[in-house]
């Protein structure tokens, strides 16, 4: 029971001085990628950079006590600092102590909502947002970030919280470019790119072992952060306008209270809600990614309290709203680590950094950060998907594109709103216009098949339908209209049979929809049977009094209904032996 | 093709004298409910008398040319009087010409919105609102119409727009209760209650034949009128502080302009919205069960075409917005209206009435009104559906109960919302916990059941999962944590087959569950096979590449599937006979 609920009991017991040396390794290469991503992260929340350091501490000692994945690193991610920064600005202009006020708010409100959706176990919420959906935001995302820290590539100051917006803004400064920023800004992306690819080989080639080039090359942001520091002081760029981070106050986060002004808790309570279904959605798929190769579990109702108590700290030390991200997750479990132990550690190396490292990187261009977010986000950037769900599924395409277009044009709260309502509105309109079919036995089986799709075998008296949808409200009206239909298609039919193999529910509009059917068959002389009619929905049915109104029977399976009905009706079957031998006529 | 978007043009062609003669005398008799009625609904909606009678001419004219019901009667009902009074009353005070303006943009905007959905034939939408959610809202609007109208009754001034402010007013004025006027009302409300159930016997034994008494029994309300304005010119009863209707402009409805102000629209196309989709969801239940009775039919999406074109007549002419209204369509059906036309000369009656009549309304107490009201509405009030819900099922009985308790505790508007909300949440909730079943196979038979429920038989190297859902993004990570979870319980387990005869449609969530389900099965050498794949859903997956990957084929019944899979692990099923009689072993 408190295992459940404080997971640490769990996989505490059993730590031991391997598993201590793993966490331990791990927890100084993923220190070492996160000190650049936190700021530059921060840098795209439009936040102070230190605030991405201290978003990097307390939360992740308090995701080792609470979360259920061995493996996952919380902290800042791309697409919630973008979404923090759409939220803020909303309420305050960047650089003010509203805008860090609001963007502590945003952290906190986030993790009593990701608590309270955990006690009350509504994991499945998560459900309503769609892969389709999710990958068409993370895409439009990918893109509006990357748009975003073109500014800073170029050395020039320009806005916007959509596509259009940004390009407009940065087609109006673009001949302000700073070519010594720019300079910085493209060298460190390219260095950065090839790092992804090439650094490995490279690294191989000067022989270093396969593992230790692996993880060598994932210090490349390390290096552009080393190299571009280099380069300012060498040429004193800081004399020609190059922008840098600056100083970056020294010491551990600050307690911090956070607001309980309401006028600002109105404003921000629906983009902390996206914010906590974005970054649950984000961090359960990695988590459940990476859990999923070590034959692991997660718990995702915990989770949600695991990324809450985590969101909460952020609040209390002046961070802002973290989840579990995919890029440092990863390189956490490629480096070994076994138990959330790891994160703790590296919450040590980053409060270590804060304290002690932070004056080596006053010299650090703004360009070199936003090169390492542009490379990072554009891996996310996927446009083969659209064509491969244009070729399954129109419905699924639609619900992506739609994302994709209003997250770029209207911002990433629209973008997430839009893709729900699309994804909800196409279920619901597929849920009301449900498929059936007419059904007949295919020969020398007991098996029923749609009679437009299989060679089977059907009898003039006899119509079978097969309902391939749950009844409920959503479609309760089609049913009546589609039995009728099919009935006053057929004068010669004196039996009707209901296969509801696929029949998941009958709610109580649905049962209205089946008694009006009854009744309306019964004026006109004609027998209503259900068929394979489920266990739990059989047993709903019993408790009313439809069963005594039924102008006919239940029968096990849609064969045992087909060979009496068709006994009744005095036409014998073809082939006729098929049911003599078996004794059924 | 014209009939189907004019359905004059349908019942036109066969119109002759007999059917002239059966609308004609429908005419009479709706004309003669309608005046008090149209009177007291504008006295609900807030708005001068008159108002009711503007409402029930020329939407009348409209729906009988678009609308395909031969029998429902449109006008201003209840609940829609009472949700125009509500959005009014936030945008203006009763009485003043704001008030009246905007319940005119109200009926213009309700319409232009119906006439678009029916454009774009998305009727589907008012199945979103489930029985029992509508029959929660009708009952909470009933119990708030007739506390509304306990003011007049009482001759008091008291507001609000929920139930406890409604009972609260009232309870701080009831002093000041006017008895002559509480008299006249009292009388009124009983002597209706008694022509509801007792007139029809009591005509029957005077002598009166049973068609005629019941069509007399329906003038009730008419005589309530009469019988109260003689007692108030009796008694000058005007002089002791009775309300009277007063004065009422005779002539014509005026040719009135709409409202373009967009302030005004931006604060009412929500409850513009909610007033289209409830008068849509009304009129269409009425329409449906008229229909039936005669086995003619209605085409919804034209429904939405033929209200909406009433809604903007109405606008047009100073009147709000309407709809098919259930008593009086049933009078409309019982008096023998046989087309539309029926309803064209009822808008004739009432524009006579209009242009004649009135001066003999002068002192008609508004209190009789009030008596028609609540005798109306109170058998709108249902208490046994939420008992029989309880007992059917809990899901619906919460949206219903949430439906009634949000409705008159904050209003008409956050019902609905709440209604609708509730039950897509649990409807959402369900389709992403769906049931599964582990089946084997019903001795002597080719059917799988659930191993819980039925003796079957099984075998220990096969699992055979029924999945009782469509795999949609609301259950694909449910399936994958469901499919391995049996896997992983059961070791010796070598072949799974997903029975996929309740599977209505996988979508892109779906299928990606379903490869990551085989991927992890053959790694660890297990087979994933599936049986009874619906057609529709099978060519979709067969445009990807995931028959190429699965570990294991697709057969077309379970029996097939499971006989195969047993003779590849070499167990001969049990009863072996059963198998080898048909050759498959």
């Amino acid at each position: 029971m408190l295992a459940r609920y404080l997971p640490i009991f769990e996989w505490g017991r059993t730590y031991d001085r391997k598993v201590l040396s793993n966490d331990l390794m791990a927890a100084v290469i993923v220190t070492i990628m996160l000190i650049p991503q936190s700021l530059a992260y921060a840098l795209l929340a439009g936040l102070p950079p230190v605030v991405g350091l201290y978003a990097s501490i307390l939360p992740l000692v308090l995701y080792a006590i609470f979360g259920t994945s061995r493996t996952l690193a919380v902290g800042p991610v791309a697409v919630i600092s973008l979404m923090t920064a759409s939220a803020a600005g909303a309420v305050a202009d960047q650089g003010t102590a509203q805008y860090l006020e609001a963007a502590v708010t945003l952290a906190m409100l986030s993790g009593v909502m990701l608590v309270i959706l955990g006690l009350l176990r509504a994991g499945f919420l998560a459900n309503l947002l769609s892969h389709p959906v999710i990958s068409g935001f993370i895409t439009a995302s990918g893109i509006l970030i990357a748009t975003s820290q073109l500014k800073h590539i170029l050395g020039v100051s320009a806005g916007g919280d959509n596509w259009p917006e940004m390009l407009g803004a940065l087609a109006g400064v673009i001949t302000q470019t700073n070519v010594w920023t720019f300079g910085i800004g493209i060298s460190a992306t390219l260095f950065l790119f090839w790092v992804r690819k090439g650094a490995k080989p490279a690294l191989q080639a000067i022989g270093l072992p396969e593992r230790a080039a692996e993880m060598t090359a994932k210090a490349g942001p390390v290096a552009a952060v080393a190299l571009t520091i280099l380069a300012v002081l060498a040429f004193d760029l800081d004399q020609r306008g190059v922008n840098l981070v600056g100083a970056i106050p020294q010491g551990l986060p600050p307690f911090a209270v956070p607001s309980t002004d309401i006028a600002l808790i109105e404003k921000l309570w629906v983009p902390a809600l996206l914010i906590s279904i974005i970054g649950f959605v984000e961090s359960v798929s990695v988590a459940q990614t990476l859990a999923a190769k070590r034959r692991q579990r997660i718990a995702p109702d915990q989770e949600l309290v695991g990324l809450g108590a985590a969101n909460i700290a952020s609040a209390f030390s002046g961070g802002y709203p973290v989840t579990g991200g995919f890029a440092r997750s990863a390189v956490n479990f490629d480096a070994g680590a076994q138990t959330p132990a790891a994160g703790a550690f590296t919450a040590v190396g980053i409060a270590l950094a804060t304290l002690f490292l932070t004056p080596l990187l006053f010299s650090l261009p703004i360009a070199t950060l936003a090169a390492t977010i542009i490379v990072a986000v554009l891996s996310l950037v996927d446009l083969k998907t659209p064509i491969r769900l244009w070729r399954y599924s129109k419905a699924d395409f639609a619900a992506h594109i739609a994302t994709t277009a209003v997250t770029l044009i209207a911002g990433v709260e629209l973008g997430v709103i839009a893709g729900v309502a699309v994804g909800l509105l196409l279920y619901l309109w597929r849920a009301s216009r449900p498929h059936a079919a007419i059904v007949g036995r295919v020969p020398e089986t007991e098996h029923f098949r749609n009679v437009e799709r299989h060679e089977v075998f059907t009898l003039p008296h006899v119509l079978s339908i097969r309902i391939d949808e749950a009844l409920t409200y959503l479609n309760a009206r089609w049913l009546e209209e589609y039995v009728l239909e099919q009935v006053a298609d057929r004068p010669p039919v004196r039996h009707v049979i209901l296969m509801c193999s696929a029949v998941n529910e009958v709610d109580a509009s649905g049962l209205e929809s089946l008694e009006a059917i009854n009744h309306r068959l019964g004026d006109g002389g004609i027998g209503l049977h259900l068929s394979e009619v489920k266990g739990p929905v059989m047993d709903r049915i019993k408790r009313t009094h439809f069963l005594e109104e039924l102008n006919g029977k239940v029968f096990l399976s849609q064969d045992r209904a087909f060979a009496e009905v068709a006994k009744d009706t005095g036409e014998p079957p073809e082939p006729v032996d098929h049911y003599m031998a078996r004794g059924l006529i």
